[in-house]
């Protein structure tokens, strides 16, 4: 009998009728002769609803005691799916983060998972249970609870699977897999059958919303085969594995979509190392996260540097930047917000030489001019006006994903 | 630094503006120079929130998965107290069950406290932080969640106040004290300024519903001060404690009510211990409690038995009479729904003789007619027609409570 780990989101769970849903999910699982682990999210609104109770006693509320309002959610989802399991036959039941060993360092609201204990899960399975757990929650070594931060129920899957060595993590979501690109930008966007962690992370990264960057990290890390279906539609959905023989023919795997970008470009007569370390130490110390970064040197003894941050940092980045005017002599500083990203991914691009050459010959051929570049070993990502975003995603999608085998 | 516990119900943290005033409480005690802990309840409304899911998905939700549900409730008010604390510049800190070892045993919706492992708790309150603690809840010996029924965040606040040896247990409830009658049924009540355990275990046991019975048992097993006081306006409350001089001057405490009283009658030519042993267990195994309980020999080999139920078991302890019929040979069974009992309770009965004498002459004056008489060494109870329970309340707090000092 293998192990699969299912794992359902709020909105999976938001209604009676939806848990019932689940129920049925869990029971054909079982039915197939698979031990089977849940973890669930909140019921939807609910961390919501506690968050506005939250902030009607202090609107600032965080640290330890936001993390033991919070995990109240998962409470109520688990104990309710395996309560509906139970009028159904099967015999259930649910687990807190701290009754199956969830071991997280003590930075609250956003904790890491050190360490899984699998002593009681093993033995609840083997006593033939369904076992259901609550996402997004683990204890400190202080017995604390803590909360692991957005999208923490996929890494509570995910790392629940490594400790079990489960054959198969399945993240149950609202769409039916991961796509070639976004089918609201364009409509010919196609399934993606299976693709490797690396690409996967790329396009976490860049803008497909599908899984959180962490949990991929953390599967691909412990080697957990990832599989995301839709938790309303039937489907294979798709899988996330190890780098497959039939994936290489095909060099591009997806095109991704970022709206929301900001550029900064300025010059300095400073040091490239102090200027750098100034600038986004101090963006990071306000919580910017900078994401691409270019420089070049055009005259002598100057530095010319562009990067990006989002959208919503925009007015933080410029302040910022103004507070270090004097200080590092910067020169033409200059800020663009009508900016998006496209990134063409895939884990063929290894290999394959002249995508670049492709790249951009065909957003030459659409006319979109581009404003950045940057490139890892499978991945190229430019920076494009938001009003060429569509076009861009387009002409890339056809030419690289059309009338191919995925 | 003494240590109090302080309790306060769901009506008392049932809104932020509710935990504001309980924070002010809470702030007070600790500038009198105290060491607080304090317990609290989930917020007004939200156990039956919570109950009304479970019955969503399960009409008979019970067992250990309707724990895990219910207990979610007070992790939620104590986080939110803490905050507020914090918020005011207080060092607080709030912990589940599980987190202070209050272990019980696995009797789930029922269970009862075995122990209470004070050393967290100790070394919390000698970091200076006010402790806030999860009511109604533990875990059993397998680390399970479990709650303690009815009434259960008192006990909570009982057994956490025994472990830390605390100076005193006050429970805050809707009301400033304990009375000497339900003031509804005799506006002269007055308000009781102390009472023994055993008084208050009878009062709790006979229709004063201030306490669980439970909380008092456990304060007066482990000789727990138990102040009664009200969260919603100022004063010293009522003191739970061991017999004090002063009270024994005055025989009778206090004359409680209990509506809702339902008689059976019935001959039997059975052996009296058979009789008993079969309807008893019967009725036990329908979770029907019986309270009083006389029986009588009118004529040779018959036994008369009269006992009481509460009055939403009546259709059911009949139906039970009607199965045993036969088997027992019962003849005369009959049922009187209207009935309602009063007692009179005082620790100095003890040692005053007559008491009985005197409420049946009070009563006899006031035309009650009395249809069963139970008698414990502080207690004497009768059951009354309900049409009559006013009027046997007032004579006899007249008789035995105006103008003495208490």
């Amino acid at each position: 009998m293998a192990i699969i780990v299912q794992k359902f989101g709020g909105t999976s769970v938001g209604s009676p009728e939806r848990i019932q849903a689940v129920t049925s999910q869990v029971i054909a699982t079982r039915q197939q002769g698979h031990q089977v682990v849940v973890v669930l999210s909140a019921m939807s609104g609910e961390t919501n609803r506690l968050m506005d109770l939250a902030k009607s006693i202090d609107n600032a509320a965080s640290g330890r005691e936001l993390d033991m309002l919070l995990a109240s959610g998962e409470q109520v989802s688990i104990s309710l799916l395996a309560m509906s399991l139970i009028k159904h036959g099967y015999s259930a039941v649910s687990f807190l983060g701290h009754q199956i060993g969830i071991r997280t360092n003590n930075r609250f609201n956003n904790a890491r998972i050190i360490d899984v204990d699998n002593k009681r899960l093993k033995s609840e399975l083997e006593q033939g249970h369904i076992v259901i757990i609550a996402g997004f929650q683990g204890v400190d070594y202080e017995n604390n609870i803590t909360t692991l931060g957005r999208g923490g129920s996929d890494t509570s899957a995910v790392a629940i699977a490594a400790a079990l060595q489960a054959k198969e993590c399945q993240i149950y979501t609202d769409v039916d897999g991961v796509y070639t690109t976004d089918p609201r930008i364009d409509p010919s966007a196609r399934k993606i059958h299976s693709i490797t962690f690396e690409e996967m992370l790329e396009m976490a990264s860049s803008g497909a919303k599908v899984l959180q960057t962490r949990s991929v990290q953390y599967a691909g890390k412990f080697k957990v085969p990832l599989r995301v279906l839709s938790s309303f539609m039937p489907g294979e959905g798709t899988m996330i594995d190890f780098q497959q023989e039939a994936a290489s023919t095909n060099p591009v795997s997806a095109v991704t979509a970022h709206k929301d970008e900001a550029m900064f470009s300025l010059c300095s007569g400073a040091d490239l190392v102090a200027l750098n370390a100034r600038i986004f130490s101090e963006l990071a110390e306000q919580d910017v996260e900078v994401d691409m970064i270019v420089q070049s040197f055009t005259r002598p003894g100057t530095t010319n540097l562009n990067f990006t941050v989002h959208r919503k940092d925009f007015a933080k980045t410029q302040e910022c930047l103004q507070r270090l005017h004097a200080e590092l002599g910067l020169s033409e500083v200059d800020g663009n917000q009508q900016l998006a990203k496209v990134s063409v991914i895939g884990n063929g691009m290894r290999c394959h030489t002249g995508i670049t050459a492709q790249i951009f010959a065909t957003l030459a051929a659409a006319n979109v001019k581009v404003f950045l570049v940057s490139t890892s070993e499978i991945k190229i990502s430019v920076l494009v006006l938001e009003s060429d975003l569509n076009g861009a995603v387009q002409a890339l999608h056809k030419k690289f994903l059309i009338k191919l085998d995925i």
